[in-house]
């Protein structure tokens, strides 16, 4: 299947500020965001993908000159795929708060002319991030979503988009995503926040204006995050416990094992390109999403906004971060809620990371699902 | 059940150097030990336990003025409890490189006068530590052993015993352990180290002699090692997504849910304590062991050398660290053997740290083992 080819990114800038859960507010902003297809006569067919931790506005194609780069869902959008862009719109937004060109924390601070807002940049949440996305929206003059996708984090949004502006979304499409973050999930996130927050080069998230970077907490982080991502087998088939140099070396901080190997390059990379402070705002993000908790604890209850969207989750079995379960306890709210919902779990070996990969039987289901989306969305 | 009470630790010197795996030596060096019960007049009813990564040979009982602070394994040993010191006499030794009173990386380095070893401390293996355990048996005057017990890591050096000494010991009784670390254990070992050795305050591993210590890095080494103790399903019951201060913050720096409070908490207490080059040595002693590498990676001939040893095998349902898989994969080599060995797989929800627990199941296995072991060894 071809590459929706090259692709260029665009912004749009915000003079309104955009109300936060936490009280505060971000003051004008720019969003950057890239779109893949065309939008009917009726725009009626677009569909936002909502990105994760670490990926961005870059959905499908790649830039000019830099055909290797691919954008990270480009798997599954273009034409012809399960998201065939043939048929729909479809729009990737960088979320407020991130690091790939939308407002934050790399970007300077009104407050504090001539300085980036670093630490000082507010706390984000789920919740916020669709407002934003809903702002963008109104800017392209799309009244009402044909669905909303996305995995992980990503698919909180697509879960949150729902419960805030139900109206504005005919279905839902949520992939390895959870309800709230169990204890563990928190407790991964709380060891990658303490590396980056006690890297003596994090100056209290003030960083740049030290011209340092914090990337041994940063390496950390991914480390611990990449881990969590892969299944318990993958690795074992991946790695084992193969050696780098084919036999033990007997060393405390050399590198012996080839997963030790992998884990190390994967964080010097990440290091390379992600911002610390962001890293912090989006995993409490990813720990504050609780619409259970809105709804004094009842996470039926907290769905019932969502009477009249149509849903899709996906879970893949060897997913140990967000796993079927949690999944299901979506399922089990939305059907208490007389509310329309399919469900897939799928048998993959990948754990976490499955939701970017090019499965058969995933890209299977959401191909079948996107056919309904696009047959009503003509 | 009364506790042995007051003990004593006591230690043993040894002038002939300890050759180790990786082909170093270790020259002159102590080993700290305890004993609880009395060793019967045919010597026959020595049980030794050992250690895992961050406990030491004061395995019960408790030192005079210090009635809190009672041994690691206090709920199993002593006067009519599971291993019962009226009937068997129980050692515990701490292991060369730990940091509780055996030779250790803090130990002074005799090939540089006034200096502590630190990073120059050989690798050792836990194959080195049973050698050094059989040597503090001669010293004792015990040819050979009624029982080794382990946990965790412990289990490892019991398994070993069987494998190196055969002749040395009747039973083997390793509880929550593995024939080898998976891909994804020597993961998390490798970012406890990359934590630690990239702590500026680390120093190549020489921090003593700059005065300093990582605890940075043994914060971020705990921190990981905790969450992998415990299970998903006791952290939610424990910890849950329970605020500290009841309500949200919204800060990406202070603590927000309990599981953090608790997290840090533990991680302050371990950098108090631990020695950093131990957490290195312990955990690549754990990341090397694998007897079925050295039997051309045959798990069942490696277990041949254990012919007349009796085993027992303790897992734990919730054990994700250890899982109860990977202690099938033991029962089987032994089986597979035609060796005498009883498997319980106990129903906890504890996860790894089931172990240390008192689990009226667990106990009740392990009593009813070691009166075996006991009227065998009058």
């Amino acid at each position: 299947m071809a590459s929706i080819g090259v692709v260029t990114p665009q912004s749009m800038h915000f003079d309104a500020p955009l109300p936060l859960r936490s009280g505060a507010a971000l003051r004008d902003y720019t969003l950057v965001y890239e779109t893949y297809g065309t939008l009917n006569a009726a725009r009626s067919n677009a569909v936002l993908v909502c990105h994760a931790l670490n990926a961005s506005h870059h959905v499908a194609g790649h830039y000019a000159g830099q055909a290797q780069d691919a954008g990270w869902w480009d798997n599954l959008v273009g034409p012809g795929k399960p998201l065939d862009t043939d048929l729909l719109y479809v729009i990737g937004v960088n979320n407020p708060g991130s690091c790939f060109g939308s407002t934050g924390p790399m970007s300077p601070n009104p407050d504090a002319p001539g300085q980036p807002y670093g630490a000082d940049f507010p706390v984000v949440t789920v919740e916020d991030w669709v407002d934003a996305q809903a702002r963008l929206l109104d800017g392209l003059g799309i009244t009402q979503l044909a669905a909303v996708i996305g995995g992980s984090l990503g698919g909180m949004q697509a879960l949150a988009w729902t419960l805030r502006h139900p109206q504005r979304v005919r279905h839902c499409v949520a992939v390895a995503t959870a309800p709230s973050l169990s204890a563990e999930n928190i407790a991964f996130n709380e060891v990658a926040r303490r590396a980056i927050v006690t890297d003596p080069d994090f100056h209290g998230g003030h960083y740049q204006r030290h011209g340092a970077v914090p990337k041994r907490g940063l390496r950390l982080a991914r480390m611990i995050g990449h881990i969590t991502y892969l299944s318990d087998d993958v690795m074992n088939t991946k790695f084992g416990r193969a050696l780098r140099n084919g036999e033990l070396s007997f060393s405390t901080q050399d590198v012996e094992f080839q997963i030790e190997s992998y884990l190390r390059h994967q964080a010097d990379k990440f290091a390379e390109y992600f911002d610390a402070n962001t890293y912090l705002l989006i995993t409490r993000a990813l720990d504050y999403f609780d619409p259970a908790r809105e709804a004094g604890g009842d996470l039926v209850r907290a769905f019932a906004p969502a009477l009249n969207n149509r849903f899709l989750l996906v879970s893949f079995s060897t997913d140990w971060r967000f796993a079927p379960a949690r999944s299901r306890e979506i399922v089990k709210a939305l059907v208490d809620n007389r509310i329309d919902v399919s469900y897939a779990e799928i048998d993959a070996p990948h754990g976490h990371d499955a939701f970017l990969l090019d499965d058969a039987r995933y890209h299977g289901v959401l191909r079948a699902y996107f056919e309904r989306v696009a047959a009503e969305s003509r």
